[in-house]
């Protein structure tokens, strides 16, 4: 059954987590570029994080093809497309999703993703080559669906929709962006409308902010689709990481960002209440992004259990609410095996000389950076391929 | 090379990272026994676990048997024991870390952990039984060497030692105790003599405290060991967890414990610092228990490169310090390309509404739970298995 | 000089700070009823207090007339009203206030506050009995100007202004509201436009929310009066405790309050930075409420020196941002001898087992509570009646 | 009756709080010099604080006397001494404390403390010049007893007693240390068995360090005494600020001292638990310093109330344990007046930037400053000279 089958049907389907975070943390990704070419380097890494997500309850496995447009890779990644071609990096992720989807009943979705052509100001037209450069791969490899997602400007989310959908197959499309909207000022609802106008038959958010903030993003973008009377299914892949503090362009301007980010890692307590908040707000495509590791997607389709009546292969090694440690040798370790422990816990950081807020980044401190601003971005693509020169 | 032959020559010996939790959160190892039967059920799993800190630079890769000992396995994994036997997980367990070390330049450590049979009071024969039974496999599979880990009592890392040494093969002995010494209220320092008395040429400590702590304990190991005047080489592999805020026994009786440790996870620039001080207090055998990924261990082989004149292999997709962001789109992530920056965050937690410490429970908290503790632990073997047929 | 001339000149007027906490701590004023019956008991205490502010600073005393209507005296104060009259209470305040005054340059004003009898639902004439009460006093004593405060509802507010102003004296208002307005849902901006239209001459927010949140209200209240093309003097008396937590009514709902609120005090370097704020805002009347000690007060007028020309009295016992610390024994609190580093020192609060946020307690966890908030207020001055003779 | 006769009988003195802080937030003493020449310059504001510690429980005033030794004036208050005499500041603290005390049953006791003399490596025959001449004044105004009060180290102290014992009068010795002892490394213990062979007849800590941390050593010292077979009362008077990550030398060395350490201001409630160790600890001489406001006194008198059988005359402004609240118009205001709420409440900060602990400053940090240390003080009294000089 494809995913549109399912969704009009009730189910919930189940997304994964984030690759280039998790594929970080495991030595295959560089952080910075965040390039998906492990696909061709090490694909047993990227064929291992698929399984895990997949006995972790996910449902859809989105194909390792974040920043895989060919710009990107020149750009960010230039080292890596001197050696291997953005369709190879593409068709081999194509490739290990669909082996490993094949072990379950999962779906397999090819993502595109923002493009440093639109933020260099490139025209329409260029950057729907982009796009459709790897909607070629994803159609000759035949995935089941597609999804459009990282995108902080609408204008360019509703290109990719239209490349998307000359392919016929369905397009999700979700957006970086918070209750504030997307960097020009479009609200959450009126993104949500254009995205849906466009074609997108799921709509909703991912990455840049934690669960809570996404889900309120996703809220504003329901009761816009609503005040325009249009209908679209709803999804939400959120951070795993604690963002309160974040200004409008999220977690990338926090301090921590990328490599301090570690008090901030969701617990699974924590994605529990996450996935039971999403699906009462009408969310049933529900998944994660940057930071959600296998036992967080774990947590979701645990907590949803009861509604979807069965658990994850996963879930084998895995008591509900940490009764596994009912068997402790510690009579106080095996007082915490219930839910109101846990549900309850205020977890301490251990850290007593650091904060629990900081202070965002961002254009705010920088001179001049306003109207850079509204160029798109502060570096075009050529300076960024002086700066890599000089690296090098 | 041996272990031996290359501490002797004054080569600094990366360890790997800590397993079970690794693997308890990518859906292969359930918390609360805790016990290794993935070796057989999912090798897979292992093997790209092992893979993963051998590229970040571990020149050690220890079996994963962790709790195999037989007892262990009937007693906390029995649901595991009838279907697999123990010999079983650990002839698996040292085929993948044999078939991965030989991608590399790395060492086979065959491990073996404190016992239920010492727990619940059986006597000294049949505690050897377990270990010998646990040696047998790694005579027959012939790793390089072994390590007795995880013991509370020294009185049982003796017993451990003394039956690794039947093999002739080096012994490395850690203990997973605090500055105050071992359950029955033995110094670190005198835990060390003992250890080096029963025929370790290595000690120090592994899990239960955050790095600094565990360099405080061997340090009183050195100190003891200087004050007997014995030799041996040092090591440690500490939690990569802040705990400052927990008692005796470590991190198990934090209220976090095990599943809302988020907070406490240490970043790879805390690790950098604890790999430096470790090297400078004259540790050459240097790695991580529970929480220590990949990128953990990488952080350690990147801290020492100087003095080891190499990176590790997962360093292609690591800039030092951070300096892969220098070719960030936004200025003030690439401000943020340089070891000052990351050297210098105080990382918020990002929970303003959490604390930074907790009191942790214990004994203490437990009415008449001393007397219990001087018949060294409350439940005995008994008691589990009643109460794990209740929960069946 | 009276206040208007004042104003109207361009002088900063500075207030003083929270009579009700201050003598709480000093033993004078019982938490819970809060009212003023130490003007008549301890003269000496009020007299004393005052005369800290004078030196502080402060160009107006307010009399020590807080909750001093006959209603709240005979209901939460009744155990003093059985003793001391209304009349008493508020004829000695105006007195002490008086001869302090004349120890300076300082005006008094006379001060009425939110009742019992408009909670507890009593008309408009019964309400407006209450404070002509009071302003009878006031007039006989001959006050320089009159200040309305610490009101929850606009509607009562202006009930306050239109008696006071038929003494032809001139009027400040001041509600203990935030950014989400008064406790019928009217904006700030409305609210300033309802109190100038019925005649108030300066208008602003005190009590209830730290400085932060004060100034954001005064702001939207300054663009409500703008929009409505009408003139007024602001005026902010905010809390001297740290309160980014707090919900609509502001910090009583906090579970510190009123007696664990200590670490949420703000510094003296705080008090420089909200003065300079208020100041740029526009805002000429700038003072404290709850919390505010002398030592707040004077740091108001130390930032604010440059534009008045002189330093107050108290400061001849305060070296400008800690520059009496040059003299220490020890060189490294000697380096505390500067702006750079009081401005931008983040105090620790040394409770590492206490988080930095909490969630206010309100309506919203008492069930059916949101229909009695419609009736104003959930416990009418019958039921607390009842509960004080039980009490008793 | 006399201050041992109290003691012997069994009775709990309780002390008052710190005058040079209090002073310092009501305008009266400068930071940094702490001279307290306001018993000439504004007795009204001295005396008023005594009248409320003497509300509050006080059952000893002591005399305004800190650092007003005739060195101490000279050097750091010298603005002061050049208008105001040594035996004038002393004269009139005495005659202050008299006042009040005769207002009560309270008992005056005269108070010297460590002089820039001994700092600056004076001999003995200088050092015990500069307390006799306070002592001549104290035996001529009559105070009941005498306190030799913050000192560093023992030898000092023990000089102090030996003049203070010349007058007949029972003495009492505190000395600000912690568990680690004095600047010379003298243990807690052996400076207790010192100071009462030196002939005090009361010893214990004050100042520096946190009720918790100051009872710790209080502890150390009577296991000194008991070890030694001495007798002696004890007495604690700890700061009434949180500091659990102070050095040896206390909270002087943290970052916040003395300007930014509102966060770490103890609740009443911290201080009743304080109060109950203390008893339970065998101190019966109970007080505070720094920090310790009227309000934190009678919290200790509170405590006590049942062992002693009353209450302080302050208390018929405050409910036991918050029970005034029980007549609040908000029924989940209401819910805080008992006991077991305000015991378990952990207050927030409301400072989500700020850190719970901070490293402190201190001879670690300048280099050679060990050095220094052991020539007892790094500044000599003529570089202070010399940059007071410079300074005006």
């Amino acid at each position: 059954q494809g995913i549109l089958e399912r969704l009009d049907a009730g189910e919930i389907v189940i997304g994964d987590g984030g690759f280039v975070f998790a594929l970080e943390k495991r030595g295959y990704v560089k952080a910075g570029p965040w390039t998906p070419e492990a696909t061709v380097e090490h694909p047993e890494a990227v064929r291992q994080l698929h399984r895990e997500f997949l006995r972790a309850g996910a449902t859809v496995l989105q194909t390792f093809t974040f920043y895989a447009s060919e710009d990107k890779l020149e750009n960010r990644g230039n080292y890596v497309a001197e050696k291997i071609s953005c369709q190879k990096v593409n068709e081999a992720a194509c490739d290990i999703a669909r082996e490993v989807a094949n072990e379950g009943d999962a779906l397999v979705a090819g993502g595109v993703s923002q493009t440093p052509s639109y933020l260099s100001c490139k025209d329409k037209t260029e950057v729907k080559a982009a796009f459709r450069q790897q909607l070629d791969v994803f159609m000759k490899k035949n995935v089941d669906f597609l999804i459009a997602e990282y995108f902080e400007h609408v204008e360019e989310a509703v290109w990719a929709v239209e490349v998307l959908k000359e392919s016929g197959k369905p397009v999700a499309a979700t957006m970086c962006i918070g209750p504030e909207g997307d960097m020009h000022g479009v609200s959450p609802g009126q993104c949500a409308v254009q995205l849906v106008k466009a074609g997108a038959s799921i709509v909703g958010v991912n990455c840049h902010f934690d669960p809570e903030t996404c889900l309120e993003t996703v809220r504003l973008m329901k009761e816009g689709l609503q005040a325009a009377k249009l209908k679209a299914h709803l999804m939400s892949q959120p951070l795993a990481f604690h963002t309160p503090d974040c200004g409008k362009q999220g977690f990338i301007d926090l301090p921590e960002f990328p490599f301090g980010l570690e008090p901030r890692i969701v617990t699974r307590w924590d994605v529990q209440k996450y996935a039971r908040k999403a699906y009462d707000l009408g969310i049933r495509f529900i998944g994660g992004c940057c930071g959600f590791e296998p036992y967080h997607i774990r947590a979701i389709a645990e907590e949803l259990a009861p509604e979807r009546g069965f658990l994850p292969e996963a879930s084998e090694k895995h008591g509900s609410w940490g009764d596994s440690l009912s068997m402790h040798t510690k009579p106080w370790v095996r007082a915490r095996a219930r839910k109101e422990y846990w549900e309850n816990l205020k977890p301490a950081s251990g850290r007593p000389y650091c904060p629990s807020m900081s202070k965002p980044d961002g254009w705010g401190v920088t001179k001049g950076a306003k109207e850079l601003m509204q160029q798109k971005e502060a570096t075009t693509e050529q300076q960024l391929k002086e700066l890599f020169q000089k690296k090098k």
